[in-house]
């Protein structure tokens, strides 16, 4: 049986060795802080989204991460570049469906990607994994109002449909293959008062994928890694503006071997 | 006679209970800090500019921010389809002028949203809302070298003209409908040393219109929340890193019972 | 003999004195942190890249950085219309060649904008200036794995053959104009694990260029400068978020004669 804080703490120490590279495409609102959550992992991180130069970035990329938040045609076109290049090279991609549900634009732009380019994991709130599955959604703008228990069976329902692995988080986070599935615990309040916490959720999936191949693993590790470093920042830091300088600060401190000893990875 | 601070608090309670969604079209340089700031008023902002997109979100919205700083053709054409729609869903709009009268692209821009739009409330530094009224600023790049004290009389004659509410930011705001007018003093002097202090006072005067329909009321009353957590971030930090940080502490731990017993909005 | 500690000095406080307006067309990652970065020094800021517009912004400031990372055909051609509009001004350009050598669209902007457009500063990691001298970079995504020992002929070689400055940014810098060579040394580990830390440094540049036409004065100064506030920083703080707060809050706080009492700059 595999241990799941085992695999996230070698995953975890691959990515301090190798400094992969994640690139990005992602929106306007987070780049800064998903750059700066990616270099506190360990993982290089690149934001490209110009058409002539996303497969020379994909090639040298471990792993690429698209996220549709601030969404626009030109940017669609560059997602699907990078996906179709990811699809060509083998490399793994990770879809942040941000705001699936609250318009029709990014609810199809992100079942088109999850049905063309096969992402290997797909993390999203609640409220968009339920759009994923057609499922009605209490979507309020791109802020979840649905409990992750209310999305567990649409994210099986998508895994299974699209031979994915569906990572659902809150409160607590869900993942699963449609086979097995696992919860991650832990966490912290203030992570729904920083935004782009679920973006960096998706990045640090997209670092983690680039060190392991199994899906599953490779996000309920980083999820593991997020949940604990949240955990910590608040321990520090009681509102917003200092939680997130934390949670960074947290991202960089925390060891592979804090990781191991830590097991909020369960069989759900 | 109306009791701003009642108001305002009353206002700040609204946002807390029902975390309006208001919708950004702002620019690069803020979208984050933006963002950052409405969570911790606890308003829930979303950033989107497709033209395929806006009218399900400014549906969704309580009000709309539209913000010209890092300006461009198509951003423009979103900026007058989310004001379009918000003029027939009967939803607020809220303009910051960044850099108007510094180039003719912003000012123009500027003019015509007001003219066409009808926004609530225009917020903006002394050298912009002079330049909306037609008289000469003394604007250097995107900040105010102009005094508050300056731009009185261009406000209340944009305020007149364009039957509007105009908000002026500096050391201390002025807000005026064109005849009834109020100050807003305190705030920190460090603010002038944090990009996007401005557009955050745009965005929460965004938040705070949501919920109040007296444009006068609701612009003065986000002045003043922002005043207040200007002034305590200052009492903890000295320099503007840890400033900008505690800012958005505070901005999170002002309770509305704080901001009734403030009272620094006054009859000017 | 130029003391370059006194240059530096002197430059800080004309800096501060008349604030100069730093005209940045930069990638979407860094321009929130550049613009902080930019007002701690007491410089003023505007990103703008709308074509309208950017001859009167480049009229009105001190300089022009230009940045290539996030790079897009309609962004190289604002970059183009602001080089061209600064060299009929003689107003003095940055280049950042973010990324010179991880793709080819990358490289050859650089290499247009250093051909075509004469700036009076380069600053780029080493993999990206041995990109520009056409020698063979070890570059990873955007993130140097060069040494600066190892970009030294390269600089040297590219100040030559284009007229220019170059600043090799890394454990210590290295600044030339192929004839005479100066280092910077000092700065802090930490500033790898924050995204724009070398942004910093270009835009940083482009403040100091604004007050001081000797490029290798300028350039230098701007680099120890930051160079200080790093060190200065990583004794506050030892990890990415704290110390990038830290590092903005240094910048506000060093003073002219911290600046001129300090000796970091030394002939190569």
């Amino acid at each position: 049986m595999t241990n799941y804080s085992n695999s996230a703490a070698e995953i975890l120490r691959g990515i301090r060795t190798s400094k992969p590279i994640v690139h990005n495409i992602t929106n306007f609102v987070v780049m800064n802080f998903t750059a700066n959550v990616l270099l506190a992992s360990g993982a290089s991180p690149i934001m490209a989204h110009a058409p002539e130069e996303i497969d020379e970035i994909v090639a040298a990329a471990g792993s690429v991460v698209v996220n549709i938040g601030t969404l626009s045609g030109s940017w669609i076109d560059s997602m699907k570049l990078a996906c179709r290049s990811a699809q060509e090279r083998g490399k793994p991609v990770v879809l942040d469906p941000v705001g699936a549900g609250a318009t029709r634009l990014r609810t199809e732009t992100a079942l088109t990607i999850l049905r063309e380019y096969s992402p290997a994991v797909v993390r999203g709130n609640p409220s968009e994994i339920l759009a994923l599955a057609g499922m009605e959604p209490a979507t309020r703008g791109v802020d979840s109002v649905d409990p992750v228990e209310a999305a567990m069976e649409a994210a099986t329902h998508v895994a299974l449909g699209h031979d994915t692995v569906v990572a659902v988080t809150g409160a607590r986070d869900f993942v699963t293959d449609g086979r097995l599935s696992l919860t991650v615990s832990g966490g912290s309040r203030l992570m729904c008062f920083v935004t782009g916490t679920g973006c960096a959720a998706s990045a640090l999936v997209g670092a983690f994928i680039a060190k392991e191949s199994d899906a599953l693993i490779a996000a309920s590790g980083a999820l593991a890694y997020l949940s604990l470093a949240a955990e910590r920042a608040e321990k520090q830091s009681k509102a917003p503006g200092s939680f997130r300088t934390a949670l960074i600060d947290q991202l960089y401190s925390i060891t592979s071997e804090d990781l191991q000893f830590d097991s909020r990875i369960i069989r759900s």
